[in-house]
């Protein structure tokens, strides 16, 4: 099956159109037409190369929404034309004890990444959602709910995701204190979810003059977390703090913002480490500090269908995929609100006027 | 009540004798006669000034057991002659709701140290177990059941409390498999007790040739935690690891030996902070770093039952306190099986002897 993508050639290149082959789909496989994808950061450290590990070309995008445009013999959930998406794996070992879990993200052998991974039948590299089609196994594919705008659900599957499985596993909802660390493309996810689980959700930013899009998104209160005071005020308050920062930080002020038996989870992993925590406020309170990684795909479909029935979806800006690297440098300056979303078409258009 | 004791009158001096007064018990206090008092780490610390906020003179001392000589009018659950014991705290606010869901150590007002405290009704500095007398209000005074043995019940306040409660908390028992960093005081105590709630105990050591002594307290496997080798062949394996260790450590082996979703507990704070843990491995399982600190009352109570009904109390060494100094100085050795315990008798033979 020849796919039309855009590729990092090297991490000092920029993206640029790049066509390769994917496996037309066998038995249990589902081919997607691809509609939209969601521009998550991780993408950008991928083409950059400042992950370690990266292998290039590389298509970035794991924040995939499209229609089926054929299955496979065996495939039963899943007909031409049904809406579907794909988030941040494709495969898994399907048979180690998280597997069995339903946590195929944290499977024994390593779960097989959307880009950046090795197919498990071929071997050969995956390539993400930069690109017109992708073929998938029909475990790794998720159905959106017929009330979901398209693009917009897009960043729920790895925005949306790796905020509501944290929020979930560690109880936000009614009576509960929820803090969201960042108002990015995980933060405002983050906000909206817990907002929608029943929480009452307080957003730390950087950057005043946030207040009333945080209240829009369904945040009670905004720290300015920069503010020592006001962050000193937050002590013992929360049980639950997401941290969706990926830049080394002192996680200090919000450990002492969580209430007895509170737990931080982060859900960024920074290039570097964080100040080390100081052990003092974990032991005074039996505090916590966790990580989550997005979440397994029976959840990512709970987490589409929540947001249905909610009427959550991510607060998107659209882009034709030739904008990309200036979408990336935005990124950079935080300035999105609050995911960049490719629309395909414009990759489909650029390769038939090279056709 | 005049009370002997040994104190550091400076972070410099040694130990030695010091008297002072303590308060009358008051309708709800309970006047005990010391009988034993375990020597803890947190002694040495303090004494030599090495925590912040330590005054002086200050005596040590906060596993304490002895036998009521006298109780208020208004105390219900004691008479004079009884076995008690009294650990890390004496008392605390009681209205707020830490200490209503008797989690007094974590009270927040501030749990009112054993020693290094501060009196809540007369303001005086509290001192602690290395003496004669303490008087004590009812509600952190413990039993001690008959069948433990007095002496080498004492370090069950300090340091079989600090490993019990964050075992019971995260759940291990039958089919758990759970670590112990480090055979000190602390780790002794958590290996027996952790085999003694029926999990599958392993223990970290840094030193070879503990393989048989740990075994007699109840692990199942030693692992020599600078055998990089034998760190990794742990990844995944530990549902709960409760780390005695108080100086700066690297923790990613240990996270790494997380099984998905387990935790490890610090029990100790170390005077500067550990290499900072990476964030990666805690994404990839869903991994925790909690901190735990004592027990409450009741639980501390529940520990000591537990202990008597299964034949759990500490390894101990008895030693007059006119060598406290000699034990500090093997105790920074590790050279002790487990626990110092001082028979109270040689600093009322000595008192006597001045008088």
């Amino acid at each position: 099956m020849h796919v039309h993508a855009y590729a990092a050639q090297s991490a000092t290149s920029p993206l640029a159109p790049f066509s390769f082959e994917r496996r037309e789909p066998g038995p249990h496989d589902v081919a997607i037409d691809i509609l939209y994808c969601g521009v998550c950061h991780s993408d950008l450290h991928t083409a950059r190369g400042e992950w370690a590990g990266v292998t290039f070309p590389t298509v970035p995008g794991h924040e995939i929404v499209g229609r089926v445009s054929a299955v496979g013999g065996h495939v039963s959930k899943f007909k031409v034309g049904d809406a579907v998406a794909v988030g941040c794996m494709v495969d898994s070992c399907q048979h180690c004890v998280p597997c069995k879990a339903g946590l195929e993200q944290y499977c024994e052998e390593g779960m097989t990444g959307t880009y950046g991974g090795q197919d498990r039948t071929t071997g050969e590299p995956t390539y993400g959602g930069y690109s017109d089609k992708i073929t998938v196994r029909e475990e790794f594919v998720l159905s959106v709910p017929d009330s979901l705008d398209l693009a917009a659900a897009a960043p729920l599957l790895c925005a949306g995701i790796t905020t509501y499985s944290p929020l979930k596993h560690w109880g936000a909802g009614p009576g509960k204190k929820v803090g969201v660390v960042g108002p990015g493309g995980l933060g405002h996810m983050g906000v909206k979810l817990a907002h929608a689980l029943g929480a009452e959700v307080t957003l730390f930013t950087t950057s005043p003059g946030k207040e009333a899009d945080a209240r829009r998104l369904g945040a009670s209160h905004v720290v300015i977390s920069t503010d020592r005071k006001a962050m000193k005020a937050q002590a013992r308050t929360f049980d639950l703090i997401i941290n969706t920062v990926a830049v080394p930080m002192d996680l200090d002020p919000y450990i002492n913002a969580l209430a007895l038996d509170g737990t931080m989870v982060l859900v960024g992993a920074p290039a570097s480490e964080h100040k080390s925590p100081s052990v003092f406020p974990l032991l005074m309170a039996r505090r916590s500090i966790a990580g989550s990684g997005i979440g397994g795909i029976a959840e990512t479909q709970e987490m589409l269908d929540f947001c249905a029935e909610h009427g959550v979806a991510s607060d998107i800006e659209m882009i034709p995929i030739q904008d990309i690297e200036t979408a990336y440098a935005r990124m950079l300056k935080n300035d999105v609100k609050y995911r960049f979303v490719i629309d395909m078409q414009s990759l489909k258009d650029e390769a038939a006027q090279a056709a």
